[in-house]
């Protein structure tokens, strides 16, 4: 099997806050909020790159979960709709070597901050250019930060996926 | 490579609240909490069997983390020591297949409630009896409910780890 490109993780929420810039030299932290929606948290690996986005965007926002909803049967992204939240989480590209996590397959931070633009423009673009599209809130956290998250769920139904 | 017998998620909490009873029939509903700590979720495959899950536990246990803390090295969950929050979360174990995830290598929800029994017990018994125990929580969610959750990060760094 080929090494993998990106690791992302989904996790349902009603109810999201992130900090994007930290309090300092007096001056108030920045925070962005989504209500019921999906949470999305990604990382790239060193074999990722810029053409690989738009496939891993297509595939994040059209798999179909199971969110086991009122319908009672799995939706994706696209079909919820609901809001997103992006966030940056290098940590998920861990690998477990005895008592060791080893970061080794993760992308430098300067080459993952253009994937990870990449990655926030195209979801932007593809859930506002949807037939479902009703104005819901896209945010994202900031690349290179300590992603300081408050989280409500009714359940995270929390799915992971390698690409 | 043969075919993963568990998958294992864990983030870092300052706070977290799950619901281990829903409401119903005018009672109100339960609730478990933690303070700083680790919440764990997980999910088992049908090819998982209970003399499987000691070893699970240990590796989750003693895996050292990146955590970003004060000391700037990785730790591990016995190392902190801290709260722990164990989940179940039958999602992970799913698989993408063009747009549809498959959840067709989940164990059955009878073998599961018991490996899920095994593996809080293990958890429970390794850090209660661990030379770092200061008498920090260990909490876990109710098998097959819908996991409401309210969970406060200040960084959850995300891994995921396939046993």
């Amino acid at each position: 099997m080929a090494a993998p490109i990106a690791r992302v993780l989904m996790q349902q929420a009603v109810h999201a806050k992130l900090q994007t810039v930290a309090a300092s030299d007096g001056k108030d932290a920045k925070f962005v909020e989504i209500g019921r929606g999906v949470v999305i948290f990604v990382c790239f690996f060193k074999v990722c790159t810029i053409d690989d986005i738009a496939k891993i965007v297509n595939s994040v926002l059209n798999v179909r979960l199971s969110y086991c909803d009122k319908r009672q049967k799995n939706v994706s992204i696209l079909d919820l709709p609901g809001d997103v939240l992006i966030i940056p989480q290098a940590t998920l590209g861990g690998k477990m070597k005895g008592k060791v996590t080893q970061y080794h397959s993760n992308i430098p931070k300067e080459d993952g901050i253009h994937l990870y633009e990449e990655f926030v423009k195209l979801v932007r673009l593809t859930v506002e250019s949807s037939d479902s599209f009703s104005g819901q809130a896209i945010h994202s956290g900031t690349y290179g930060n300590r992603q300081v998250l408050n989280m409500e769920t009714n359940g995270p139904y929390t799915h992971c996926f390698e690409f």
